[in-house]
């Protein structure tokens, strides 16, 4: 991990993180080695990444077959967690909130990508639209909310 | 919790989760105080919520103004982790992998909605497009893709 700041960055001091815990539920291959050659954005025209599903959860992908493009959380395990002010482009010039930005370097440096689902390879996935390290650990799967509709009746 | 399993449901076994640490940044102030008051999906018309960003994160809201809506990342905290198939209409008819669908069980409770951006009061973001109960852990805040563009220039 990069953990120089650039001119002007500025810090938080937090406590060590411990409000709850996560449980990694696989594991993404992509064809990044390097943060130098992950894209800014993943695209949807981008290359086929795999969502590789640890065995428990496999029957947990149950249906998913019908959705055409997924959210898809994951974990930038290489972040710093207490920038709070960033200069992108390390100019000197321009400086953003973390929350103004989808930086991975974030107090909980989950990473968010609208998926495009092209098919399944038994638990795997094989999705378009990922710009993350490979052996990046995947967190959670999730319809997209435009093509979801809920599954129980609506509450009075 | 209600930690009833429905007919047919089907869990996993999982070990304690312990891959990575959340650190809650602040707390969601909605009107729902029960799950069953909760909507099962948010909506941009829905009522407005507070996000009630913590002090250390200040800082970070710079420049959040600009964007419309956000990408909000909560966390689930009455779920439970281990549940792989779902009965979400209680039928004992349609069951759906816990990754087809947008339940709060799942194995990292992690809630996302997209919502509307109203105003800013301090550290406090007036938001529409909730469904969580009041006093839900905040955990990220993201421009929505569509209105973001990365602040650093384009990798070679």
């Amino acid at each position: 991990m990069d953990t120089r700041l650039r001119a002007g960055e500025r810090l938080t001091e937090v406590p060590v993180p411990q409000d709850a815990m996560l449980h990694f539920i696989g594991r993404i291959r992509t064809p990044w080695a390097e943060r130098k050659d992950c894209p800014r954005q993943g695209r949807l025209d981008g290359p086929e990444c795999r969502l590789e599903v640890a065995a428990p959860w496999q029957e947990a992908l149950l249906g998913i077959g019908e959705y055409a493009h997924l959210d898809i959380l994951y974990w930038l395990d290489r972040a710093r967690r207490d920038l709070v002010v960033q200069n992108p482009g390390n100019d000197g010039r321009r400086y953003f909130g973390t929350f103004a930005l989808r930086s991975p370097q974030r107090p909980n440096p989950i990473g968010l990508s609208r998926v495009r689902l092209e098919r399944m390879e038994g638990t795997t996935l094989l999705v378009r639209g990922l710009d993350c390290l490979d052996g990046t650990p995947l967190i959670d799967i999730k319809p997209v909310t435009c093509e979801f509709t809920p599954k129980a009746p609506p509450k009075s």
